[in-house]
């Protein structure tokens, strides 16, 4: 067994945790896991990876698990990253990509931190796991519970998109409806990991979802020919996958694996119904106050507190990026327009992300020939809610052409 | 350029089509693609595409799209090759692999098929698409539409799955609820053609959605090392995916690819309300009947008439395999069984496969060692309607723990 695992780190202070052992986190803020990366450097080579199968566990070396441990897989990457002419010219821009996580098992980004976490819980001997979920993370957990044989504890709030309420019960999880939001759900399992002998899932509250969300860093970076783009805008509710990017950018600096020297401008997006880190961005906080009465139909953005504040604003400005709302009537509408632009399925989510770009572009915040990257974090159709459908009906026995001419 | 197709052949009588213009079908029976695989042998080997970028379009030589047109591509495929110790524990299989098609653009297998017949399209001069769906089809037709910039029509049952009614109009196709089943909407789409300058997209009614389908089998063969498994459960509605694999197996022979000398028994899974190839199978026809009263859950399985019947039927016969009916109260049951065993999303039609292979093993047709592929052909989570879900809720402030232990 190789292990390149160093050792974990409290992030907020610093504090050396051993690796290899059950951990959640350390002064109720999340922890880092660090690597030796001299002995990654070594092991491999960017020209190793490329002869990888397209999985995100192509990047073995700056994942947690040891290298004779079996993933808990269910062929999760690489997402293509498309680039987008048309929703570029739509949008005043010749550089557009988008990186379609919808394309995951599970079908959004949530399959990245589940793949890592899983693994490590089953490898770290646990046997039954419980999260607090906005949407898709649920069903990704219990999907990755069920493939290592755990037994998987989901709750959610009560008017959860019907497609993330199918997921869990699919999988065989126990789940469950709450009269709150996700962090009402997430006051459950503290109460009951005890009781329940539950490890707790929860995003940044164990450190290896981290871990996986940070190969969307990696793997954008290789499709890059290891360089960054000039901006990525990306939708945050717990800010999981904005931390583990840029942690990314900084181990490929160490390795010296970029061939660039500038990094993107990270865009947190969230939506003007709930936007604790929009709020303290702009007060030039490094901690958010809970968001009151949260409410937007991108359900993914309603997190009104997360335990990774700092961490996402200490990334957002040293990469000097900005925290943006996007309009909440906006979101339907550019969920079809993109979608019927490029034949991604937008989520709402990623739908702020084209309402904030939009801002940026029109204040000057981001020029015309930058190379910009939006993540598409999930696959519409679980969003069934947030773009209501009635199709025109149509008697077979009496076409009326005027209809479908119209 | 470099051209690898030779020409067009009927399927029914072998007459020969120039290549190269619009074709729909010859005698009202679908076209094949003949190949120069001479000039494939020549230009490509197994090693050459393991270099490839992980998409159906590293076949790009035994694809019908000249060499120097860019396709119209949402990042499609490989898609992954599970092996479900768990899930073959359960049907006590040795050697059980789910081949997860869920995981590509929109959510299912339609989106091979789609990739290659819109890229032909356009690049044929075509503007305008429609097409009759069962369900998926219309999904990926409108998202690789949205994407080629093509004018989209789709026409669909009216008690086609929700999401399924959601897809086309979020690629901002034009859909239509129809009172019929999808043969209905097929003569919708034949009487319109010429009134609406439409280019006719339906299953085996052009020749190239056939064609992408073909990389299932494909990527199947690279990823078992250029070898094929001892039996393929496969669910068939219009049956392209079918044809399509036993079209590339045949391919792959020819090229000189394949290690080994065997070929797969292909197993047609129908569902008994639906299953117009198991009866004319059973009776030993070559042509079907339409299957009156169509009705299943599996609504991609709903194709009561498919003009690809021989060509199936030939394809099972060939490959000494089968055309058996699953029944329909074990389609929601297999599909929560099968997904909680290996947290693989597994449609309903594919469910109908579990209770077909489950069936084969206790009749002996199918032996405890041998190595069988069972296609999941899409997203569980596209099927809401095919398993009501209704989670317990719980009250946030009087948490009920004897509820959420049991």
């Amino acid at each position: 067994m190789t292990q390149f695992v160093s050792h974990l780190e409290a992030a907020i202070d610093g504090s050396e945790i051993p690796f290899g052992g059950l951990v959640n986190m350390h002064a109720g803020r999340p922890v880092w896991v660090r690597y030796h990366l001299d002995r990654v450097r070594s092991a491999v080579t960017p020209a190793d990876i490329a002869r990888r199968p397209p999985s995100l566990w192509r990047y073995r070396e700056l994942l947690p698990l040891p290298t004779n441990v079996e993933p808990v897989t269910l062929g999760e990457g690489m997402t293509p990253l498309l680039h987008c002419p048309r929703l570029g010219q739509l949008l005043g821009l010749s550089n557009l990509y988008v990186k379609d996580e919808s394309q995951l098992p599970t079908g959004s980004f949530k399959s990245r931190g589940m793949t890592a976490a899983v693994s490590l819980a089953k490898w770290l001997g646990v046997k039954r796991v419980a999260l607090p979920t906005a949407g898709n993370a649920g069903g990704a957990a219990a999907a990755y519970a069920a493939r290592a044989g755990l037994e998987c504890f989901v709750f959610m709030p009560h008017d959860t998109p019907t497609v993330n309420q199918f997921e869990p019960y699919l999988y065989g999880a126990k789940a469950f409806r709450v009269n709150g939001l996700i962090n009402d759900c997430g006051k459950i399992v503290r109460d009951g990991a005890e009781r329940m002998g539950w490890f707790d899932l929860s995003t940044l509250k164990e450190p290896y979802r981290l871990e996986g969300k940070k190969t969307m860093g990696l793997e954008l970076a290789e499709q890059l020919g290891w360089t960054l783009p000039d901006v990525i805008l990306y939708p945050t509710g717990g800010g999981t996958g904005l931390i583990g990017m840029w942690k990314a950018f900084q181990e490929l600096k160490e390795l010296g694996w970029l061939t660039g020297n500038t990094f993107p401008r990270l865009i947190s997006c969230q939506a003007e119904g709930c936007a604790p880190i929009v709020t303290a961005f702009d007060k030039g906080e490094r901690f958010a106050d809970l968001f009151p009465n949260a409410r937007t139909v991108a359900s993914g953005l309603r997190v009104p507190v997360a335990v990774g504040d700092f961490m996402m604003l200490d990334a957002i400005r040293a990469s000097g990026g900005k925290a943006v709302a996007g309009s909440e009537p906006a979101i339907a509408p550019w969920m079809r327009r993109a979608s019927s632009a490029e034949g991604i399925a937008v989520c709402p989510e990623t739908a702020v992300c084209f309402d904030v770009l939009e801002k940026l572009i029109a204040a000057g915040d981001v020029a015309r020939d930058e190379k910009v990257v939006v993540f598409n974090t999930g696959a519409a159709p679980k969003y069934l809610e947030a773009l209501p459908v009635d199709l025109p009906a149509l008697d077979k026995e009496r076409i009326d052409w005027s209809v479908i001419e119209k």
